[in-house]
């Protein structure tokens, strides 16, 4: 394997690369999926990989997948990746990181080879379609698919507010692919940012994820009367806007009745019609999320949800309907990969926190097929989503060894993992 | 004049024809300022103008002008008309009615005069840009400017919420005019549907509104930061979007502490950034309105308002400033006018019912130059502002009647007006 130094070089020099990709005044990167900026990232990703020799395979739902399949048709495959598109106005870190990361790790195996040896272990970095769910819900939406866990027709067809289909969105971008994607692997690693305060706020590098919180994730459609907001009696109006403004103001405060830091709730999106000042909103959809690693909060503070949903439709004499009622439960990551972080960690000189993960990864799809982990850097002051989400550069640095440490310990066979399974 | 069967067919036939210019499938129209569909019905209403002898001039911001200078460059002016914007997914009536029997009722009167008679009053058929205030805040907009109450540079570079100003948009369906307008007029009569429930609750036909009520319009900008709605703490969340929500409550409660029936609040329109549903919002803009007669009532309801917007920022820990604050105070309609609207309808066999107007119309700006009036015909069950807004059709030539009848007494003399005074 070459010099650590290289490695951290070629890191930084990629990160400044994908960072232009989109790029916003604010200092991060506005690259939500099939979007032009996003295309550009897509094809200095393949043209990056083409030029080191891993073949570039895009599938049907927009995956693309760099293949080194030097150890042969039957040998397991070790998968290693992330996303590059990103929020609205979002940050360079997330996602990005970790497809960068893990390219640089995996061509750093790839080079130390003793020349004519045949490697065991066949390698896959990936670049997952709209894991964000910014421009199109669901997020993990490419990983998704690729497990199977949702339907590849249904996921083409999802739309933007627009009304632009996932299909048709890459369609245009020229990444709606024809290539098989490969089988599923023994083993899946993603290297992320943290996108939480935990390890900034403790002083330490590195995460391992242990467990991921569970969501319920809620689209819930008022449906009022336009009516002028001048001469409309007040009590005639029919307000889907002010049950909507009920339900945003409850389901924050519905987070006091639940242990502290075990339940979180969010409304980050509302869809008004016909949204005109003068105009007694007629809809208004609003997409919630429920939180927890708990089962059981996820479930009672649904029921009370419904309740004040209900309440706040008929105070403001509207109807509702609930248009999409999505629940990812909770689970827990691979515990030989788990084990396998902290060990590396440790032969980095660190000791590695053990944290939830409260947001979506594409590893939790993964995780249904193989065994499944993700490992973090520090985010500095937590902040995600966000132009000014920052990781330092040395905790990059810091997390890409231990993601080749972790990926050159399978590979080389001192940690065994999980049997291969093809994909169907 | 022609036989009252004659203007009313042509009415109920011009009605046919520009309900079909944005026509919905909900049964109403899409018009809003300077789209296709207004082109379209901008276009074919200059035609008809053309067509019937007046001279069609189109000024700065975009108002039309239908004239009868034939009284000479020195003889008082009597104006008449309306909009033809319509809201988003708004109704046929709503402006379109105004502005069709205006062109009905003074080419009545100009038909009727002897030949070689020389009439002593010019007459200005009138359609004004941006009444509605959908597309572009705020509304009134082309009649403001045409009064010199706004100015007229302003009001072009307002935007829609694309960032098209008023100019570009006037320019791009060539409604970017450089004619002089009309000199201020000696009256203004306009002819609308009610928007309100009183006159069909009643079981009457026509209305002469006597005063308007006033209006505070704001756009309040809560400033929070963007931050992922998984593992960002709640308590270090800083939502823009729910501090908005508590204010639309909160105004909504409001109106209770009010004698019922003199105040009136609504938000009809909210703008969220970046409206993706895993971001804490960043970014909520809220379009609020204040409406009352009373100028104590307005103005005691916009301090309590901004003490709530104040509790609201500190409360989701949010930033906050009025982005427009814009007081309309109330006023009356002309004392004469009201009462030959009376007396005309009162030939006709109608009482007329007194009301307030609490929508705005183009006739509250006149009302700054000359003595000005609007007179209203009934809304089934009140609605307006939507595709379901609907005028028997009989009352529609009942309010063409009264609007004949009104500016023939004027044209003939039989009622005196103010006295004219000229454009600046």
């Amino acid at each position: 394997m070459a010099p650590r130094e290289e490695t951290h070089r070629e890191l930084q020099r990629r990160m400044a690369q994908f960072s232009a990709f989109g790029a916003t005044a604010a200092g991060g990167v506005h690259r939500p999926e099939a979007t032009a900026a996003n295309a550009k990232a897509r094809r200095a990703l393949a043209d990056w990989w083409r030029e080191t020799g891993l073949e570039v395979r895009v599938d049907a739902i927009g995956n693309m997948f760099g293949l080194d399949a030097t150890a042969g048709a039957d040998a397991p495959w070790l998968m290693t990746g992330s996303h590059i598109d990103s929020q609205p106005n979002g940050g360079c870190f997330d996602g990005t990181y970790g497809v960068l990361a893990s390219t640089i790790a995996a061509n750093d195996i790839r080079g130390g080879r003793a020349a004519n040896a045949t490697p065991s272990v066949n390698i896959a970095v990936v670049a997952w379609t709209n894991e964000e769910g910014a421009r199109f819900q669901p997020s993990v939406l490419g990983s998704s698919a690729y497990v199977g866990a949702i339907d590849l027709d249904w996921a083409l067809e999802r739309v933007d507010r627009d009304g632009i289909s996932v299909a048709a969105a890459l369609d245009t971008i020229g990444f709606r692919g024809m290539d098989k994607p490969p089988p599923f692997p023994a083993a899946y690693v993603e290297l992320h940012v943290e996108c939480g305060p935990e390890l900034d706020r403790a002083g330490r590098r590195l995460a391992v994820f242990n467990r991921w919180w569970g969501c319920r994730k809620l689209e819930i459609c008022f449906e009022g009367v336009p009516a002028h907001t001048g001469p409309t009696p007040m009590a005639e109006r029919r307000d889907a806007l002010l049950a909507a403004a009920h339900v945003i103001t409850g389901v924050r405060a519905l987070v006091d009745e639940y242990p502290a830091g075990s339940f979180h709730s969010s409304v980050g999106r509302v869809e008004v019609l016909p949204n005109s000042p003068n105009v007694v909103p007629s809809r208004a959809t609003l997409y919630l999320e429920l939180r927890s690693a708990d089962p059981e909060i996820l479930s009672t503070s649904f029921e009370r949800m419904r309740a004040m949903i209900e309440a706040a439709a008929v105070s403001a004499g509207v109807r509702w309907h609930m248009a999409r009622d999505e629940l990812r439960p909770p689970g827990r990551l691979a515990d030989e990969l788990q084990k396998l972080a902290h060990r590396v960690a440790g032969d980095l000189g660190e000791e590695a926190m053990t944290l939830d993960t409260i947001a979506a990864h594409d590893a939790v799809p993964l995780a249904r097929v193989c065994p499944s982990i993700v490992v973090a850097t520090p985010s500095v002051g937590g902040i995600c989503h966000s132009p000014d989400e920052f990781t330092k550069p040395e905790d990059l640095n810091l997390g890409l060894d231990l993601l080749s440490g972790m990926l050159d310990s399978i590979v080389s066979g001192k940690t065994a993992v999980g049997s291969t399974r093809k994909a169907a």
